[in-house]
Order: C-alpha cells, then sequence, then structure tokens
C-alpha cells in the first residue's frame, strides 16, 4: 500500500501521472489519497497532517509526500522505516514532526538514479523520483538500496504548546479544517490527570474568549464556542452546526491558552 | 466494495484515514468515492445524492454514508439490507428516501463495540465505528451481528412533487449540480402518458418564467433555458453551455409547476 | 486499468457511478483518476491534459474521456488503438492532439449498443455508454467491435508554436496550473541546439516584460518571474513561491515570444 500526500491539487494532471508511474512499476500497489489540497508549499500543513495519519495504515505501507518548494535544487531526499511504516519524502522539514520522537532514525538519502525514470525533470521530480522509488519500495525494495546513510536532516519548527509554572498551558491553533474547526496544538492529555469527563475547571482562552470544555459538538448548545479534545489527541475549538474559524475569526498561529477557572 | 459518502472533504486527512482503517481490516475491499464534497451537515442532500447513485454499483456493495452532524451524540447507527446491498450511515434521517419506500425493513442499530476501534472518539466515529464496521461487513459480517433490531428510525422529509386536480405537478429544486444545471423533484414520468418524445403541450414554470421541455442540451439552442428529463429520472432546468443556476438565479427549494401550455 | 478524465467535478456522484458501472461489469479494473476538474465543456483543456498524461500509464490502459458538451447530439463516439494504449472520447476534437500525429489511425465509431446500459440517457452518456463500454474494452474487446471504422473525425484547433524566420518562436500561454504557472506551447526544444544549460541569449516575452531562462524554480531568486523548460516539456513561466499568473496578470491565449537576447 501507498499514500499519497501532495500540494497538487486535483485539476492537473500531476497525481494521475504519479500514479501511473507508480502502477506502472508496481501494478498490485495498492494507491490512496492522503490529501493533494496541502496549500502550495505548505511543508508544515503537510507534517501535521501526514503525523495525524499515517498510524492508520497497515504496517508495511510505504507513505510518499510531494510538498516539495525546493524542487530542483540540492534539496535531498529522504527514506526511513519507522514501525514497520516507509516513509519517503523531500528533506525540507516535512519529516522533522515524525524523526523528533526518534532517537537514531536510519536514515538514507536517495541517490541512486537506478530507481528514476530518464531524465529527471527539474519541475516534477515526484513524477520521475518520489513515484518510481515508492513503487519499488512497496515490492520490497530495501532503503538502504537508495543511497548513502545519513545521520542530518533538515529541522523545521513545528509549535509545541508548553506548560508554565502555574500549570497553564500555552499554545497555538495549528490548523483550519474543512468545518472551520480550528486545532490547537494542546494535547487533550493536558485536561489530566482530572477524571477525563470533569472539565469543568478548564477554559480555554482564545481571542479575548474564555471557552468552555466539552466532551463532542453535540454537547456545546447551538452556535456556542467550545473547546473539544478531537480525534487527533488535541483540542480543536468548536461551533456546532457551523465554521469556528469564521465565527471567532480565527486563523493559524493564533495564540491560546488552557487554564483552570481558578487562575 | 464499499463506497464513500461524506462532508469530509479532501483537503483534511479524514477520507484518507478512513480508507486506512478499512484497508487495515478488509485488503481486499475496493473503495469507491461517491462524494465527500456535501455541504457540511448536509444531510437532504447527502440522502439524495445516495438514492442516485446506489443502483450502479453491484451486489454486495457496502455503501457507507458519514454525513453526520450527531456525531457524539447518542444519535444511532443504522445498518440494513436492501436488493443486495448493504447501507451503513448515521439515524439522522440520511436513509429516510430509501427506507420510505420499504414495508418492513430489517433495520439494525450498530451497538456491539467489539467491530470499533478503541477508544471511539466523540468527534470522529467515521474512523473509530463507521470504517471498520464496513470494513467487516464488506468481509461477510451479517448485519445482525452489530447489534438489536428496530423498527424506527429518524425520519427526514423529502419534499415530494405533488399533481393537483388539474393535473399539474408541483415541485421544488432540490440540488443544483457541477454545471450549474438546476435538479428539480419532478418525475420525468409526469411528463407520460404522453408519447415520450411529444413534450410540447408542456411547460416547466419557474421564477416567472415559462421553459419548453426538450430531449437534450442540444436541441434547447444556445443559451435558452429548458427543462430536460435527466438521467437521475428527474426534470432539470438547464442552459446549454452555460450554468442554468446563475442565469435563472435559481436555488434549492424554488417551486416548480409543470403544466400543459393549455392550462 | 482505465483512466478517467472528466468536466465531472467531484461534488455530484458522477463519477462516482461511472466507476460503479465499468466495476460492474469488471471487477478487476484498476481505476485512476486523471483528473474531474475540467473547467465545464473546456474540450482543449482536457485534450492538453490528456497528451501530457496518457504515455505514463503501462500499455494496455483504457483512456477514457467525457468532456462532451455535445452529449444527447447526433456527435460520434470514437475508438482507436495507439502504442498500446486505447482511447475512448467523444468526436469532438477532444483526441485531435493525438490524431493529428497519426498517419492512418483505425478510429472506430461506437455504435453497436450491445454494449451500453439501456435505457440510454440523453445527458448522462459517461455512464450509460462510455463507462461501460470502456469496461469492456478492459476486459479485451477489441475497438472493431464497437461500430464501423471511420476516416474522419472533428478537429480542435490546438494553437501551435511557430518559428519566424529571424528564429524566433511565437506562441502563446496554453494552460494555468494550481501553482499559478504559466504553461506556453513553446517546445523546450525550441532552447536547441545550444547547449541545453546555455540558456543565456534567451528571453521569453510576456505582457511587456522580459523573462529570462532558467532550469529550476529554485534558481529564478525569489519572487522573481523567469520561464522554466517544465515536465512536459514545455517553456512555462513561474514564480518561485507564489503564482506566476497572479503576479503578470497572465490568461490563457496570451501570446509569448522566445528570442535571442540580440533580437
Amino acid at each position: 500500500m501507498i499514500t499519497l500526500l501532495t500540494d497538487f491539487g486535483l485539476k492537473d494532471e500531476y497525481v494521475g501521472v504519479m500514479k501511473g508511474v507508480i502502477l506502472s512499476i508496481a501494478p498490485k500497489a495498492l494507491l490512496v489519497d492522503l490529501s493533494h489540497e496541502i496549500p502550495p508549499g505548505d511543508i508544515r500543513q503537510a507534517g501535521w497532517l501526514l503525523s495525524w495519519a499515517w498510524s492508520y495504515f497497515p504496517r508495511g505501507t510505504v507513505h510518499l509526500v510531494v510538498v516539495d518548494p525546493g524542487v530542483g535544487s540540492d534539496r535531498r531526499i529522504l527514506c526511513f522505516a519507522y514501525r514497520g511504516h516507509l516513509f519517503l519524502a523531500p528533506d525540507n522539514g516535512v519529516l522533522s514532526l515524525l524523526l523528533r520522537t526518534l532517537k537514531h532514525p536510519r536514515l538514507y538519502a536517495v541517490t541512486n538514479q537506478r530507481y528514476a525514470l530518464r531524465p529527471i525533470a527539474h519541475t516534477f521530480q515526484g513524477r520521475d523520483i518520489f513515484a518510481p522509488v515508492a513503487a519499488y519500495l512497496s515490492k520490497g525494495l530495501s532503503p538502504s538500496r537508495l543511497g548513502p546513510r545519513v545521520s542530518r536532516w533538515r529541522h523545521l519548527a513545528f509549535p509545541r504548546a508548553v506548560q508554565n509554572r502555574q500549570g497553564d498551558w500555552k499554545g497555538q491553533i495549528i490548523q483550519i479544517d474543512r468545518f472551520g474547526n480550528a486545532m490547537t496544538n494542546l494535547p487533550a492529555l493536558a485536561l489530566s490527570p482530572r477524571p477525563r469527563k470533569v472539565f469543568s475547571p478548564f477554559r480555554l482562552r482564545v481571542k479575548g474568549r474564555r471557552l468552555e470544555i466539552k466532551r463532542s459538538y453535540q454537547m456545546a448548545g447551538k452556535s456556542k464556542a467550545v473547546a473539544i479534545p478531537n480525534s487527533r489527541g488535541l483540542l480543536e475549538i468548536a461551533v456546532q452546526g457551523g465554521s469556528a474559524s469564521q465565527r471567532l475569526g480565527l486563523k493559524i498561529s493564533d495564540p491560546v491558552l488552557l487554564s483552570t477557572v481558578a487562575t
């Protein structure tokens, strides 16, 4: 199985062509789109999305990421294995979120041109390098065959929530989804060790408002903005039946603060 | 085979993750997207679309619908078989169009948590319940294993066209498609028992206009609004090479009247 | 394998239904979307896109094109084989780009209704003719079984770049991609016979500007508009990290001129 995560959109032939290349090499590969609607060149959004999705696929899956504003430059292409999954992506920081959790990842730089289409275009290596390499990986090729082992990679900052001395959590909005729900980087675990269902002492502050914490959209009360521990293990700001982002004027990077009422 | 119909859009990882969950359980399942662009929470649009699509799939197909504004509440999840197809959806009325044609449907409420991912998120049961249950259904699990048989379900009104004493049909616009064609709920059969090709005595009134009935877009004459019996067995309002919706200012729920010229 | 190229969009059920029809007939067919976001009725965009994509698929692939503003009229449907690929499309010029390169193509008109769904809708032959015929083709049906051999087809002008006496190339913008890159119809080969990497003597004129030619987006310098030989073998106008189309106000059909600095 191969997942595809790109910023190519679906109006052009780019994604279809990558699939044609993959299936020409690995006709039995099962292709699943993660998303092709990453904003052009938005490495950070791609990194978040990958981190929320990869573990729901079976072991042996190849995760192919082509959000690659540096295509045609000398930026490297990286491949590594993690918990039975393979990751293939440009070395532009998109893998930072995953790599920062690993002690000594066995990272390989893709330099062996044997697995690429020729000639290699300077503008679409998704087609000429990423797609064929992913196809061979799905057929069992070892990452170690792709090139030399490397020990460094490009770091990209993915903002972390931090806890201050008073026990409050400071974070920010990191993504807005289709429904207008605003994802924060505050871990839902911040609501512990208090019993899971007793959220009453907590409030989430954003844009001068103090939002209650609820367990579900339904418990919010129609049209009322609340914060909810979501399916990604994060606190998200939501409005039942509406767009929290539009209602509260939220955007990526807006600061949020999780504190108890007493604070 | 499993079809997917959601309001998740394609920019987030939600659809991809559901597919990952399904394929982890049922690696041989064939997944087909019906649509993921249902307007957020628009149960009625999802219901119409499902009713127009399901019968074109082979017997044995599982149709999975996750347009679920009540996620996390105590709304139930329903499963039933119909003409060799299986349907799995929230009990929010999205199945009303199908269920209202059946006398005593064998409906089951999904309560058996054995087939769910744990823990179950309150915000994304598409991933934690719907996807795994659909996967097991596609592998042959009987709906009766999912939970108790139930005899009631949530009804949602899907407007029907009605015929008055004069024989005229009153209906409304129920959907606007990508091309700007405006679907009415007037059955194309309303043009019978007159011979199929003699539509001349009929006119469709909408927004103060009286439109002729034509057999195809081509017969309309460039830029002229007409009504056409369409591929869903309904009358639709169309403009050749243009958007009827924009041209005539049509929107969902606008009333339409089909009458003969004499009327 | 069957590729699908339509202007149906993804919000309606049209594409899903076509897939249902195909898979009901050919359950083992592998379906790949080229694009469904062709602007409604834009035959020329579909023709360009097909020409850029088809050769990346394996031999034996059926390429199905349903951009069909003449649906329901007496326009024909054509099928032909080329280099081991099969093409099925309305006879509206969408195949002109491919056909003009062939001497005596073995073209067949699809008239045999045996392979169609009945009744045939006048508004959605993608479902009732194209999809089932493509399914049978993918199972090995010979195009010659679909109907009579024909020797003429509808021509549609796809603008060609031309070289004048001074050796300059005149062309135009033919497509804008998701990133705002503006594709011209100037062949990258126009930069030869000079050695590939010495582009310095060339300039691309567009909208009163003279753009340098670079090998990659990265070499452009941030925010500077340049022209780049792209993955389709054409010169494209690009701005690193931005939209060339927006920055320079470019649109389809805008003229471009490739000349040497001396000119």
